[in-house]
């Protein structure tokens, strides 16, 4: 069964570049889990550089960083260490190293031709359920704005109880969510609203 | 199962507002297939208004745009006419009433929860392989760029065998695909690359 | 295994456009629970406006309507909405937004083709026994009248323990069930009855 | 699996006071099946009475009527005899003794408690399809004028491919079928119709 | 399973013309449970009358008679009332109405071709063993001489643990069981006995 | 499943008295098959002997006799020499040696407490059917007399398609089969019939 | 399963021709159990016969002797009787009735084709332990000496643990076990054994 | 399944300590296949020691020897040796090494506790079936003698179709086999036979 | 399953030469288990001899060693016997006569096409694991010398934590365990180690 | 199932450092597969310079070497790249990037606590067939002069049809088969062998 949006993160007990972790051992917090085809490939390097940049930000919004592939931990070792060489940045997350590929199946990851993963990334909250999920093929590099958005976007939700309209961005107005009896939606229309069932927040 | 990236594009024969299609008809083309919760909510409302705005943006890159929902097909058409109607913006892109839940089903899109759909996007290219996916919730609504951005990723890698790194934007540079046995990427470290897998485009 | 007479009455927990609502709190009433292939067609507006016209003779007579079909609880409120503008009715019962399909699979409603629901009606007993039912398909609106004189005739079983002949109107003569052995078969014969197993009330 | 509206007629081939028949032989008129729980039973004799009455009508609208139940051939025309004898009304049509009960199975008509039919009536088309159905227990009569009713009005859509609103009457307006794109919606709404899914025959 | 000699009666609960009864309730008694293909057929009429003729000569003798066919309640009182009034005979037993079948299936008695039930005579004990049964086809009628010689004979070795030769009479000598060791056979070789296997009472 | 009237008498081919036989070879005769406990009983004896004696009478009826029991051939020998020595009888029919207990299985005659075969009789008409069984414990014998008159109505109806009422004996009147619709009913009704369903021949 | 040597002899619980015996009642005998085809054979006349005249030796080695075939009590008594009337040879040992075939099962003695038994004899130990097997046809007579000889050297290994070896007689030297280490064999061949393996009792 | 008299001796293709050999080669030929527990072991070697004797009778009797035990073909080797040396006997017949246990399971000779095989003994005639079989167990040693008298009756009846009686010898008269109908054991009686059932060769 | 390196060594019950043994007696102690083809053939008498003459090297190591094949008992002691006699050669280890083939299977030894044992060697540690495995087929003699290598280099690590290069000799440097966190891998870096994940022993 | 010797090797077609290869283009080479636990481990980096060194002996034996472990190729290709930096040392021979540990399974060499694979070595001949197997631990380097000398004991195998005695080393004599019957036995014992079953090339 693939894992879905609004399901348990399935838990799991893994070796990192930071020693041993699990998934719960993050309850309370916000994860980002995300996953790269392999060490030593040119998109998966980019990406993690940029994460490691943006690593505050996620950092100042009470989220975690997991990266994850299907390699060894001996060559996960080599390759930061490598990226600290060539291009000076340091690795500031822990890495999984999935040998075993329990993660990857769980959280639907595997390409079964290659045998290693797809670039997906999970949203994970407070309560570790899964919140939003993308999968991009192995040639196509994620957006870490978007990523930033999404999360920024479920946190409004999350403390608000507001819903977020397309292109949001931090800062905008969210929406109120729609009437669930007759008797509200009159009630929205009487206040004047142009369409009973879309209302912005503070309007 | 779930539908996963690479795979071929589940096909369906369904009632649109627009009459009947199926997916198989439009082999040649960019597809993007997304859905929403419910007729008359307000996220799905700005996203359907959005995505109309749009329109000619994906026309022009070879996409044709098909929305989704469980809902009737009398009820999409009163929905449509109400925003027009409220908004006066016009769908100009067919809309599924997938009241069998066929095609929900078959592209993992139920809320087992709630009985209707999450919000889906997927992006299947000419060949009708399904090539990019995302899945966020009812309370967050989608970034019309990202899709952008993402689809003309994947349309570099297809014209012209690129990868493309984290956050490129249209006009940036691709990746070189890294070498494949140890011979090759001694050429390149022979050429003076700073790390024997990562290689700009042109460089 | 499709519902029959006699039958308990399938309980459910469900939204509709007054609210959650479940069967078993009907307890004590009689219950019409009737369904509607979908909103926004011509033939249910038609009994949708009917039934709340009839509103009153059936609370008169200890009984609670409720309406059903597989849309969503938006689309039912649009279009109840759209009732009372169009034709200056309002609906005073609830309408199910079945859109599990639970209910409708329960009581034998889907019409397996169209993924809808045919026009079905079930009257259910205060011990939430069924004891009526019927099936008429899209294209023919239902006859109220029926609906009442069939209640009224199960009304004068259930409070005299009386049957009501063919075509039978309320403030007729019901009819005194047959005996059930031989030796009573002959009293009735004594008494003078024309046919041993067939005797109106008060002859 | 029970009976559904648009379902095929199961066939049969039985023993009745006429002779034998067959559901097929039937083919290109329409039928209307009904059953009764047993011979000498006061509900059934009034019912027998009356189809007999109005066995000229149905001729006249091409209908054959068919009744059944679970009693022997030899009890079948004990009872036909005496009503004959006690009531002076002869029965012209057959009648079905369907002691195997494969029938009665088939139609969904056994009360599993009492071993015999409920009273169930079937209308079937020329195709032979089953087109209209409804259920009522033992102690309550069926009304000969619905039935009739309910025959002309699927005669209507049979040649007219027109609906019947709530309550139809034969010589009242029938419904023509709502729109089923966007565009055609539009055009009723610009032809003045109130709403765009209801329009009378001839308006 | 058929039923078979030695085994224990199966038991039920049924409506008859004299109201319900069990098996379990004849505890004690010899019971003789006859079944008839149907009510109004020629056989079956001469049957039940010479078993009302026969009732006193039944009774003297400890005999419980049980009728039994798959026709109503209200087919055997009108046949009873019937036979009544033609031929001036009153049926004094109870009539079982096995509208279910469910007795006739138990004692093996279902003619599957035709739906109803072959003629079967059981006897059994008051112990409620089965201890005789035949089955005559339907165009056969039974010997109730032989039913009752048959009968005596069971109450012989009932009370005397005495056999009864071919063709035994009321009043002619039982059969001793035979020796069952090799000692005892030489006892009763020794006693002149023709052949030492056959003794009859007091020689 | 126990051997029904009606169904094919199963085959055999087995060892006798008077060399091997088998069930299909005896068609186009009447057949009385009869199974006794065991050799050197008592009851057997006396029907063995009594068989004998009648086995002219079976014959002039185009019957042929067979019996069964699980001894084996040695054992039947030395019994029927046995029989001979002591009762000056000799058996003039092959007896069964069914070792193996194939037939008696076949026909139902297994007292599975004893492990030998209660007392059976079969008669089988010329087309090899079932028509007439009966089943007797070991302690009774069974009556020549009315074997022989069930067999002779059994070839009155065989013969003339006429049923024999209850009692019925060579000579009697035979019974007219009943009229199997209502037009044939009223017809013996206006031929004056006391009943409509009770006709003797010739009347 | 085939019983094995070594194995616990089947029990049983049987009719004999000297009453009901079970197997395990002769627990701390041995007991000799032996078949025979059928009663009233030749071959089986003269063993039963020899057996008889050995009685008193079997006796003197506290051996029970059993004998066995699948006829009839009644058989068995008519044969026993029939022994001594023509050979004037009394049976002293009890003979089991095995009608239901259950021991001839156990003990593996059914000839398939024939329906009954080989000619086994089985010694059984003291312990009930199956000791020794021997199964020859139906045209073959056993040897009663060799039965003999091979219990006597059954009861030399039982009272002695010393093998015998070929050919071996009672009054002849035993066989001392072979050693089961490599010591203990050193020890023989320094005793000046011919070969370590082989050594007689007493040498 | 174990083997069993008068089945198909089950075929073998095995290594010998004279090349391998199976059974189907020795069609046409008496075969006595014997096993034994172990090589280097006491009882064994007596009895090998003795067959070689033998070996001269049995080949004058059409008899092949095969001597079988699931050592390997290098123990084989080394024991007969050693035998030769130390009692200066030769064994001139074949010993199956049967190290993967295929021929001791097909005839059921493993003792399961002990892994090795107990004392069988398995004779085959001409046409490969087998006909006498005997189990004896490691602690005894068998009997050439009784091998060889079994084998010469079972030649009797090979050559003449007659049976042996009990402690039959070679020389002695055989048994003809019994009557099988009633009018053959009439005709012994005629003769003059004592007993019907027993008549020795030529009497 | 075979056996595999780390997982526990199965445990055994069995005979040898020098008295019965199981597996877990050995617990604390290294145990070296060696299995060979056959009895009496040339390689593995060399290597019987070869362990011979090391068994006091392995004793120092407290290692025990176990010999092993399906060989009976009887034939070990023929062959340690005849090795003695022939090279003056004593075997002072326990020989397994694996005769049921149980430990063969169990450590995956068997040769299916031969039904003997392959040459297998298995070192298991004083914790009963299994820590190196060899398996060298029939025609090639084993290296004492590699498997003294191989158990002093498990032993090295077992006391010392510490891993051995390839083509260690006792004496050598072990290896140090690699790190595995990056910040571990850094140190090594920064104390100067040419490849942070090869390390020698007090280097 | 575990890979055995003698046994097929399987197949597979993999990506290696050098391009894909298949198992079955060496048919007609010996080919040494061996596999190492994970890329940047210390004792694997010494084994793999160490075969490195040994290619050319290999080469001249006419071996192909194949190294293999479950990393991805982009991590082989950075360590072989990193081997030659830091120890100037060229891997010769592909090494097999098996991802989807599909040759590791096939080859039983998964360590499933650990995920990656044990140090095994299997010598495949150039039929293709597996001769050789060995298994080590992660913590113990494996001896490349015992891979030699066994593979040249294979090869003295299959060119001379010799066996190789314990502790052979190239230039030593070779084993001679043992004899495989008792005559074969005789003619060594006859030639003055010290023992029938061990005899030395050119002995």
């Amino acid at each position: 069964m693939a894992v879905t949006i609004g399901a348990k993160a399935p838990d799991f007990m893994v070796n990192t570049t930071r020693g041993p972790i699990s998934m719960s051992e993050y309850k309370g917090k916000w994860v980002i889990l995300f996953s790269h085809p392999a060490d030593f490939t040119p998109v998966c390097t980019t990406e993690f550089m940029e994460f490691a940049k943006r690593y505050e930000n996620f950092k100042d919004l009470n989220v975690e960083l997991i990266g994850l592939s299907v390699d060894s931990l001996q060559s996960h070792i080599e390759w930061l260490k490598d990226i600290k060489e060539k291009f000076d940045v340091e690795i500031p997350y822990p890495v999984i190293a999935d040998i075993n590929k329990e993660v990857a199946r769980e959280y639907n990851l595997i390409d079964e031709k290659a045998g290693n993963t797809v670039r997906g990334v999970f949203i994970i909250d407070p309560d570790q359920k899964v919140r939003w999920m993308i999968y991009y093929p192995a040639e196509t590099g994620r957006n870490i704005d978007e990523i930033l958005r999404s999360l920024k976007a479920l946190q409004v939700n999350w403390n608000n109880k507001l819903a977020t309209p397309v292109n949001w961005k931090p800062g905008e107005k969210g929406i109120v969510p729609p009437p669930s009896t007759l008797e509200d939606a009159y009630k929205r229309i009487n206040e004047g609203n142009k369409a009973w069932y879309l209302k912005y927040q503070g309007t």
